[in-house]
């Protein structure tokens, strides 16, 4: 099936978790760097959370990606010739589940688990 | 400088962060193996935070990189003839640092930024 | 200093190297659905270079990042209800390199390097 | 079904990609440790290949991730105090497929699709 590639859109809705690195700087300390995407992501308007390998960014590819472009423009404003990148981009069709439904739906299955356990446990004494 | 190759050791301690994706499973929820993981990862005794895009594991390079080499193997057996996992790993020689010591010290540059927005405010009333 | 986010521009020149994974899907062989995104890839004019484990593409961010999001759309047309990316996205302010320089500045030192061991082997043997 | 953690092997085979980048050196070159690193690679026997973003290798897991931690090492000893390293590492049960393999397979599939699609033009001359 023929494609009008130039008409396909980008997904309304994504998720991208990125860990930008300046490098060149000559200090092995990042953290002035992310303090200030941190402050970006804010004026966004973007939601997002920052853990300790990176941060999670929701909202539609264009708006997301926007962002994290706009993130590697300000961190080469503050000295670094040269800016990375590691990114990992999660779409689906199926249904809409934010960040936090994604972790929380893990914890239940955990918390499951561990309550079937008890319990087989507690046969095995009977 | 010629380098005794076989000889060079691997690090003693290091972060990496992992995103693991069973392929080919039918199923597009991942939720059941990244559960199944996390309690191979509380076996090994290792650090670890789980978050919405991987999970942060800390130890040495041989100890972390064996863990997520078993995670890919119990995925397998869960039945994905497929695994691919997209990873972060970072080390460093001038300090140990932590998970959230990172994290901590990005939040106090932002309580400091805030604080003196703050007050370059307070003197503009002035 | 104050920084006026809204209108920090996007990188003109980045080069993103992307491994694109269909989440359930039911087939553990991705290669037809890297097979039609090469053709957007193709399609879209944008100078790029595809190896075992990704493609790499160059050109402005919003250009790349475009078109990587268009690949998500067209790979969940062909049936997958999940899509996963993982990303390496570069961008430098102090020169132009394609990708072919890059790995041909690395060919040159090996090279070097192995003239100036053959050398200094011919100069132990006098 | 209980697992038995500690006695789960990691993969026989795997590939893995990765892109190494040294922080913190004062210098947004990275060839030289680039080719450092090559070096390295060669020294192991693993089969390995350069592309513009990376270096994909092919081994065993154990195999192939202490080579990568040894890279670690070496360009901390070339002066990085800090080294930060993205992989893509996949591993797959139904068959054994190399990297080349894997290229091919999608180079035959964009051939196919060319070749009809010639063939279907001359069908509408007809």
């Amino acid at each position: 099936m023929p494609q009008d590639y130039k008409n396909i859109p980008t997904p309304e809705r994504c998720y991208v978790d990125f860990c930008l690195i300046p490098v060149g700087t000559g200090s092995a300390s990042v953290s002035r760097e992310v303090a200030e995407v941190q402050k970006l992501l804010k004026a966004s308007g973007l939601h997002h959370t920052m853990h300790s390998a990176g941060t999670t960014v929701e909202g539609s590819w264009d708006e997301v990606m926007k962002v994290i472009g706009q993130a590697h423009s300000l961190v080469h404003r503050l000295g670094a010739v040269r800016v990375q990148t590691s990114m990992r981009a999660g779409t689906r069709t199926d249904k809409v589940q934010t960040a936090e439904q994604k972790v929380q739906k893990v914890r239940e299955l955990l918390a499951e688990d561990a309550h079937m356990q008890r319990r087989a446990s507690l046969e095995d004494c009977e």
